[in-house]
């Protein structure tokens, strides 16, 4: 029996690119370190942790770990469990502990959003006060790139890849055919930020490159305007590419379209967005005259492994790595940054923020970043994504000419404590 | 002055990843058979031949033309006009010669699906009729892989490796996320026949994999047997990823769904469908009790350079020099074929077929592809298309981190005739 404290990494919220380049890195240097027992993973973030649902990722085969590097999606498993206040959700904090404290837990490294930062900040308050030595670690991880604290987030630069290449290639698919499929629409993510349709710019190298107009929730939206604008482009090319964010809003800061259906909210209560390519296609047919049509990527725009960027890739694996020599070196409560040195040659190291400051933060488009028109990029943005984007993650094609994915063997850990409702 | 026949090289249709490969067969295969003067461009198909909008494309830069193999949709320009009977459309099948006739053109290439097909047909049977000497070759195009006589259609192979890997990537999304985000519902092209999403089917490798159901034109649909089918995945996996495409048909074999908009037809009459993934989410939700959430690839799946089949790039291009070759041999009125060869070995040849039989042929996806609860496919189809998405296409990356694409000069010739009214 190993008798060194044991570690739990955990994934939450929507998946990545290079969530599991993440994990990769803090199971790796975690078992390197010597300090480290065993790495336990919780199935389906803290859902895993509160029912118990742990496996040994330390008895995986070294391959598999190492083939996370190449699998996208959150290959422990995620979920979008959110946790209120300390008062309100207090029987899952106490919860959390009780399984640390069951498998001598004493290291919580948890990749996600602000959300996630969040519950690690309070789990990690809640040990602070009842004694029990344990350290939180966050890593960074959203698509939509919006954390405060670092300069961007893992997955972004994989998404950004991803969807300016689509831009770019859908908008020859436009050019090519004009004369009846006259405008695309193509949605992309970004509830509050607009940082993927922002990326999409850097596409558009002259006038004649997709996309023509980009619209994002921080720029207050207008129907009347966007009419106006497509019929601008129109008449300079005789057709037009649009990239929409979904989280567009007007200037009253109300979304212009929301799902209206049965699963309208999230268990995070975000609203659920979708339908804004759908709804801008109507409006463009109505008030424009011609043909639309739309693309929305949906889950595949932060899952394309096959063309995910090298950076992120690295950067995410640093980040996991970092995590857990931070944590070696003492650091507690915080979650690892990325700081883009200043200097002509991008160059990103790591820093550290602290968890409660970075879940109460969130990073937009900032106003330099987008045109004065509100509806594309400048330069400024260009050069924030382009070294982002840059590398092609290295795949392994099996024999059906596809990506090879991993998966763990999964051995569950015994369990040591009575079931838990939730 | 050359005074040397010219030739003319056309796109029609919805554009492919490779349909600039074929233009580049033709092109190069031309410039080097010495029989040929120079080879045009009809910007935007028939629509460049009928209003004489023709570009010299033998005086572009070699390595503009080489370039067509990584550019996406049709460089040259595409289109959907239709032209009726000989009859109906005499004005314009005169046109066609009186362009012909003017610009020396002798022959006449012409990338497409079948009623492209039909175009060559009827014009090349008009020239004969009119004693006016002229070689019209077909050269196979269509991501439906719809075309009779062949084995299968360029186009296709590369829009079926792009949407297997995306089935694979986003199931692994909805796998990792499946606690809230359970049912994920990726649509895919194909009017009517359903070869691109059974190409998804090669994704699944064991019962974890995506897609878990698979539902084409060819098999008719139920929706009550589409929600029994979901709840028994469900039932084992507690999540369920489905694949649907977009032409999917009861069993009097009307659409399920389609676009009732202002655009509700496409030029060549064909209805436009859209919104059956949005159709079939809403279904699982209210009936399954579920959140389920869409994909809709739109035009990048037949656009995505970035992840196309090398086999399907060097095919286009052998389809393109081939049709040169079979002219130069004093073929006429025929379209080039796919000949799959038998053998252990996938391997690959050419043949010839009728224009007139390919206008009238169409090829659907056979029964014994399709497995007997027609909601996923057999082992006859993985062998069928697991060789067409063998090897990535080469792509040249530029310093935005983005593949980099042709765009043609475009000299203008000029016009020796009066404009023409369609």
């Amino acid at each position: 029996m190993n008798s060194k404290p044991n570690a739990i990494v955990a994934q939450s919220g929507g998946p990545t690119a290079v969530i599991n380049s993440s994990a990769c890195g803090v199971i790796q240097e975690s078992l390197k370190s010597g300090k480290i027992g065993r790495v336990f993973g919780a199935t389906n973030g803290i859902l895993g942790v509160l029912g118990e649902d742990l496996f040994d990722i330390s008895a995986e085969k070294p391959e598999t770990i190492e083939a996370l590097k190449q699998t996208p999606a959150a290959a422990i498993g995620s979920c979008r469990y959110k946790l209120k206040s300390l008062e309100e959700s207090k029987a899952d904090f106490e919860r959390i502990l009780d399984v640390f404290k069951a498998h001598n837990i004493r290291y919580f490294f948890y990749a996600g959003g602000n959300d996630s930062m969040d519950t690690a900040d309070k789990v990690n308050k809640l040990a602070a006060d009842m004694g029990y030595e344990l350290v939180c670690m966050g890593i960074p991880k959203t698509v939509d790139n919006d954390l405060a604290f670092t300069d961007h987030c893992p997955g972004y630069p994989s998404v950004a890849k991803y969807v300016v290449t689509c831009a770019a290639e859908a908008g020859r698919d436009t050019e090519a055919l004009y004369t009846t499929d006259t405008c695309t629409i193509l949605e992309v993510m970004g509830r509050n930020a607009g940082w993927i349709a922002a990326a999409t710019g850097l596409a558009a190298t002259c006038p004649e490159d997709a996309p023509h107009l980009i619209y994002m929730p921080e720029a207050p939206f207008s129907f009347d305007k966007f009419v106006s604008d497509a019929k601008e482009v129109l008449k300079q090319l005789g057709r037009v590419f649009i990239v929409a964010g979904e989280g567009l809003k007007d200037k009253k800061g109300q979304y212009v379209t929301a799902d209206a259906g049965a699963f309208a909210k999230d268990s995070f209560g975000h609203v659920q967005l979708g339908g804004v390519a759908d709804m801008l296609k109507a409006v463009i047919e109505k008030e424009v005259g011609i043909k639309a049509r739309f693309n929305k990527l949906g889950t595949n725009q932060r899952s394309a492994m096959h063309f995910a960027s090298l950076t992120d890739v690295n950067e995410a694996y640093m980040c996991g790595r970092m995590a857990v020599k931070y944590a070696m070196e003492g650091e507690n409560g915080k979650m690892v940054t990325l700081v883009r040195e200043k200097g002509p040659e991008y160059r990103c190291t790591t820093g550290l923020a602290g968890l409660s400051d970075v879940a109460n933060g969130e990073k937009k488009v900032p106003k330099e970043f987008i045109n004065d028109n509100g509806n594309h990029i400048t330069d400024a943005m260009r050069d924030y994504v382009r070294p982002l984007v840059q590398g092609e993650a290295p795949i392994t094609i099996g024999e059906n000419g596809l990506p090879v994915f991993m998966r763990f063997e999964r051995k569950p850990l015994e369990k040591k404590l009575p079931e838990y409702k939730l």
